[in-house]
């Protein structure tokens, strides 16, 4: 066993603490003054943005989370702790990178999955950071985590598929520059279970589609990234090319994009709470009640403690999760995938509420970031399937195994 | 003991529920849209408010928080479950009844307090819904729901006082139908602890009055009901006729507004718990997920219990609290509104964390109103004094009433 | 609303107030001795016992808990707050005022659907204190909370009927003047669910009846009040006259038994909760740790004021079950016994375990009562069916109310 | 980094295994029939638990412990794997392998600190198992988890050392094989604060030695391991020479020995929660409900999830810790050691809990370990220190690195 980072990490690390201490945490203030400018185009992403997306890639930290030819080549292990890195500013830092959800995990299927022109045409230009996209699977009429209740139909029609169905919290979607949706739909309802459904890629400004509404999550709109959007697909046609893989490979492809969305996700999350308790410590250290600093009283100190273990915990199951997808492929690290999506939510819920509530009104306001995490953090409790179908999943298999063992 | 409502309580509930289903929740979507209206002036008060506040004055529904002459006349035990019919539609029903924070506290400061000539001018309008007003207490630079940290300034000028300092998360205040603030400050920041604050009133018109921003609470402007202001106070000129009370009564005005505050609050809250599980059992019904409706799931089972075994506590408390500022004074009745001021919020937080998460995605979206109900409930757990400084002091107690009964 | 004890309910508690300030804690440390006493013959009850007996029953302090003619006709209301102050002091008081489980519920059995000759032999000598009995119905084999699974057979042969069967955890049963016991089994397996189950009486000295052994609660033999039994039911034949009621009828009287015996329970644990409560103040106050006593570490204060607040909620929502059972009967309070069978002991474990944890190593020990307090309280969350049942049927109850109103 | 075992390690697992299945599991019965025997001389060690240790000594399982020259030479990395596993049967394995606390931690105090009179003497036989140790530093009296308020006296008198005070919850010493104490007192109450305490060795033969009594954990008395002592030292005489190191140098011995002591427990606490976690997999499969095994009820497939997710947390953590005090030395892994120290007793309290919970009355019983279990786990949260005086100690230390960032 061993606990420490690899080189490769270390120094990666160090260039990217630099860049967050140089460029990232300064351009917090200005994200906030660009996204509250009443003459900015609705939805738009800051221009901050693009200025710390050409930093990041003239230092080489560009496409860290892509593993292979296409990408920066590193192991989950080794992108790990960057991944932290990045939560600790979290609207700023991973779209700085090209290292931002649904982005990342789009970017995969086509590396993976695209043929050379899906490639050629939608992959170059999302490494590039020169256009986004969206990952249009969530439907609001059905528990589409599941991804066999979903009813988007995808039916083939000579050379084109016409797709029709509705989606909602498509991620990015409400942001003009998000040019390309690949959605999750069935091409043959009467298939097996899982062959029912495959991807397509449908660009913006297919007729047919129409971007509907940005949806909220606990009142914030999250246009500093795209917002969610609800979108309907009626009778939209695609060349039969767009499909991405053959009919009936969508599931697989879902499976496959889902390990690596999951802890991406995660390994943020700890970023956001070693942030959250960064100011927790800062706010309890300044402000002054019944003549001392919060610091001071027993149930600030209960809070940082339990704060503190609970991030060492999780943080560890995070990274020995990514070494088993690194040494043991992702379907051998589903149990260790299933169970940082069941903890790591929770244990960064928990500390989020504690900084709010150190903060006092402040906490819940626009002045700190630490509503709107939590308000992040707590879609994670139920996107990607809700923790209690997780749980369900993870006992049976915990069921299996000891009567497997007992026979 | 004896648990039911008395004769005069269950005439008026009759009429509140029919007011509910006949007027207020069909009235809910209309208040979705004119909201939604980007036509709407900015913090404006749609217009349904009024219609149903019309309404609701003709039932003989109104000022019904409001013991003594002024108001309805009823005993807390008598409004606490009307109150807690309010909470089911929170947005409306309370403003439809002129029952909603903060004029109540405001009402009940000026039938008190006031002098003659200020229930003429403020409180008469208020009692007829025709302003509103707003209780600017709360200060960003100090942990001000202790009221001996205001930094505030009310100084006496000839036959003026000057007031400045900075409020916000000043309630109501954005709305510009709200026409007066009361605002505590400091009058005699040498005098002993408690007799250096005081109280006054100052139109929201007054030179050097600046209301800057809205304040938000997780996303939400909360726009419905004049949302969150932050208020400069700069050399602000009002006559010394504008003070209520005499100099240093501020601290002990206070005190008495906020029993009276905090179990209104707390009966609303079990409302919001009651449409909580409503929507809860509701959607579970109708949900399906792995072939049966999410209502069969053990898990979701244990939500809906735990909810009405905690719903039915937390009512208890509130109802007994009642009874004893009814029969003892709110003095008497202290560590009741203390102990309702810390479980309730929390039992509500629970149920509305769960309720989301039955919902999935719509949960957190504006789709239904928990997520909104949810961010409203979380500021209950640290306006009017954190939940941490509640339970310190209700501790005090206890530890004291333990020793004395020993020696 | 009115939330003040009725004048004979006073009056009760102050004379057991007294009794418990003269006699019963006084008796506390001698109990201790008697039982640590190596001379002691094994299971028999302590001479502490019977003299507390005496002195509550010259007092008039006597079969409190039974209601109608042969107790002392108190109702719920009334009785509640007596058996809470009884459980202050749990192993002495409610078997000094005869009012301890499982002899209560016998006793209500007896009563209720005796005839007279099984009035005559053992509902006499109970209500007299001469004898005590046992309820065997749990058994180890089979989820016997749910009596429908019960195997014990009871089969009719000529004038007598036929014991077989195997229980467990039968309270009292190991005390010698443990004379009779209620027996839970099957007179017909092939009749309607609900009609298969009979009750009948069978003495301790019956051929074929083996005491075999004391099971133990976390350690405890619970030797002070008759220990839980082991017994076995090998041919046992008792005459045909000791059927309680008629074949069939099992199953309703074992409700009927439930309902007062789960309240009776939790109305103590609300004494056991005040004197956790009590104890854990006293200690820190005493306790000096870095230079400072307990009581002043935030910490601490959050206990004991999350105690307050937890400790008010559970008595009111018992208090209130008694009301209802008193007023609509106690399966119009069916809810609401399930509710506090719920809520009451995981209430009052938390408090127990801050309790423990404020005493450090003598919590756990022998030197204060808390440990063994604990033990018998967590037993309650799975005794008479565990939590998890009572969740399920109350959600199933809450649902059907939902739907139906739907309708 | 690596999550895997090396070599060595994984050739000690299996090892050790296998010795579990031959002979430890098969042996608990025998010590549980050994324990109930009337006929055993009270506190005696079962006479299975020397047959084991002879099987474990003839294949090399033996002192595994120890680090350095006098024991198996393994780092805390290596043995941390292996201390679990014997953790799955607490009552034998860890006594089996000669590897049970308090000798653990004695031996290491003698090897590293003690003399080579001292070592010869009582080093030896501990090694070679031939008599057992206690330490004696927890005082009634006092919150001795603070080493600096112990107040048992140990002074010079020319050639001796004359040691007066009272101890209790010494483990280990009701044996009467348990042959020599560690006494921890204070040599020089004037001394700096960390200077005043030394350890000094007391025979257990030694006049004015009384071995009071056994105290108990929630009513069990532990015989199986020599029980929990009080102990009376009056006028107690040894040799100047059975000081352990020099006089003051107690409180740093102390430090000395926590460290190991504490991750030893954590290790052998994650095995307990692994048995607890089979042992409620195996009765959820085979108990039937409702028509169905509990196994197939959401909310224990609830609790078994969240069991192992809690348990894989805690496990990495006390690993990490592990390899710390391997890489950085005791002193570096502070924090970590605090933090499993806080962390794991909470988490495998949980899963006991639930465990007890699925078993029903058996779960409260002696018919299985978990009641047994629960107890001597729930020690853990305030021996060597309650949890809040850890996290106290540990939000410190968090505040501090905080605050020295900033400047």
């Amino acid at each position: 066993m061993e606990f420490s980072y690899d080189e490769r990490t270390e120094e990666l690390r160090g260039q990217l603490l630099a860049f967050m201490d140089e460029l990232v945490y300064p351009a917090e203030p200005v994200l906030a003054a660009q996204l509250a400018d009443p003459a900015r185009e609705p939805w738009s992403i800051p221009p901050v943005v693009a200025e710390l997306q050409a930093a990041a890639r003239a230092r080489g930290l560009w496409n860290l989370f892509l593993p292979g030819e296409h990408g920066a080549g590193l192991t989950n292990q080794q992108y790990a702790p960057l991944a932290e890195i990045t939560g600790r500013s979290i609207l700023l830092a991973p779209a700085a990178l090209n290292c931002a959800a649904p982005d990342t995990g789009n970017m995969e299927v086509l590396a993976q999955f695209g043929d050379e022109a899906q490639r050629k045409q939608w992959l170059e230009p999302l490494l590039a950071g020169e256009i986004r996209s969206a990952f249009a699977m969530t439907e609001p009429e059905v528990a589409s985590s599941d991804a066999t209740n979903i009813t988007t139909r995808i039916a083939r029609d000579g050379d084109e598929y016409v797709v029709n169905g509705r989606k909602w919290y498509i991620t990015g979607a409400m942001n003009p520059e998000c040019r390309i949706f690949i959605v999750m739909g069935k091409t043959d309802p009467t298939a097996a279970t899982h062959r029912q459904q495959s991807m397509i890629l449908v660009p913006r400004d297919t007729p047919g589609v129409t971007v509907k509404r940005g949806m909220k999550v606990f009142g914030y709109e999250d246009a500093d990234h795209g917002g969610h959007a609800e979108i309907l697909f009626e009778n939209v046609r695609v060349p039969a090319a767009n499909l991405i893989g053959e009919e009936g490979s969508g599931f697989a492809i879902a499976q496959a994009r889902l390990g690596p969305g999951r802890i991406h996700h995660c390994m943020r999350a700890i970023g956001i709470a070693e942030r959250a308790l960064e100011l927790m410590c800062r706010r309890v250290s300044e402000r002054v009640a019944f003549g001392k600093p919060l610091a001071e009283q027993g149930v600030v100190q209960d809070w940082i403690a339990e704060a503190r273990v609970r991030i060492e915990q999780a943080r560890l199951l995070v990274l020995k999760t990514a070494w088993l997808m690194d040494t043991v492929g992702n379907r051998g690290a589903h149990t260790e995938i299933q169970a940082i999506k069941i903890a790591v939510p929770a244990t960064v819920e928990w500390i989020l509420d504690k900084a709010v509530q150190a903060h006092g009104a402040a906490g819940v306001s626009q002045d700190t970031p630490l509503a709107q995490l939590w308000a992040g953090n707590r879609t994670l409790r139920l996107a990607d399937g809700p923790d209690e179908v997780h749980k369900r999943s993870l006992a049976r298999r915990e069921l299996k195994r000891y009567q497997q063992k007992e026979v």
